[in-house]
């Protein structure tokens, strides 16, 4: 859990490309919530959306996709 | 399993900060149960929630988010 | 796989204090099942808890919470 | 994925002693599948059941329990 | 990502046989999708099958059970 | 996470010869999501579809299968 995120990754530069952005994203959850609002910062264990004036922590191991909103 | 938990991460000062402040939070499951209460600890394994007067220990693996309550 | 259990985790430490207690608990499973027993053992792979009569090897990859029942 | 099981667990030993003796097991997948039958072997990817005549062999990762039938 | 398959695993050697002789096996994912046909390959992440004429790509981490159709 | 993709795997580079051939693909998520689209790159995370003039970040943990379309 001392996990670096590798932000070499195009995963991670297009994450971070939306977050500086700001652009609005749609993340899905395997439990089947859907989340829309814009990155606030990701790291190895999580990602943190703004989402309806709150920061909302998404664990990665149940994230099932990311696209723009 | 001896893992240990990473302190420097945003995400764990972030809940480590909703424990100081004894923040209400909603922790919804990858099994679509959600509990709302405020937190005790968190160690690699195991997030405990204080909800309804018990503790509940809820396993990482299985969280799908956490936000303020 | 020949990973040990951190007996000076909290949550681990909290299992083996209802196991010691004979606390009767509810576990509940990615699956939705819920089983009410009490501890026999856990190791890194399982938890063993009797319920109703018999040993059910629950495996901690399917599990979602403990909580005292 | 060259990891060995660990015999020396509680939870292999168990599973060990269900093969050894024949004793019919109910298994239960994540998917909600549940299988009755003997244990033929198990490694550290696969248990491999023996049901209704033929062998089944079920992922580690999609277990749930396993419990005397 | 670099892992191999450890080929020496009786699970391995069960599926490299249901290849070689071509037999038609049933596989269940965890999405509850249920795939008949003859193994291609299988390697660390993937297991390859032969289903209605066309390669269908199987993520390991999500396969449920195996067994002959 | 600063793991490498095994370009030399078999499932790597089909999946990377649907990517040159821009060869549509289904694949499918856990959540039982499908998305149809062409591939854009991959990474140890995530694999990175163009479906409907948008790109989706498809996380690797929550894919159940691919197959051509």
């Amino acid at each position: 859990m001392t996990v670096e995120l590798d932000t070499g990754l195009p995963s991670t530069r297009l994450m971070q490309g939306f977050l500086r952005e700001k652009q609005a994203v749609e993340i899905k959850l395997t439990t089947g919530d859907t989340f829309t609002g814009t990155l606030r910062w990701q790291d190895p264990l999580c990602i943190c959306l703004e989402a309806e004036g709150q920061a909302v922590l998404l664990w990665r191991t149940a994230i099932a996709y990311v696209k723009p909103a």
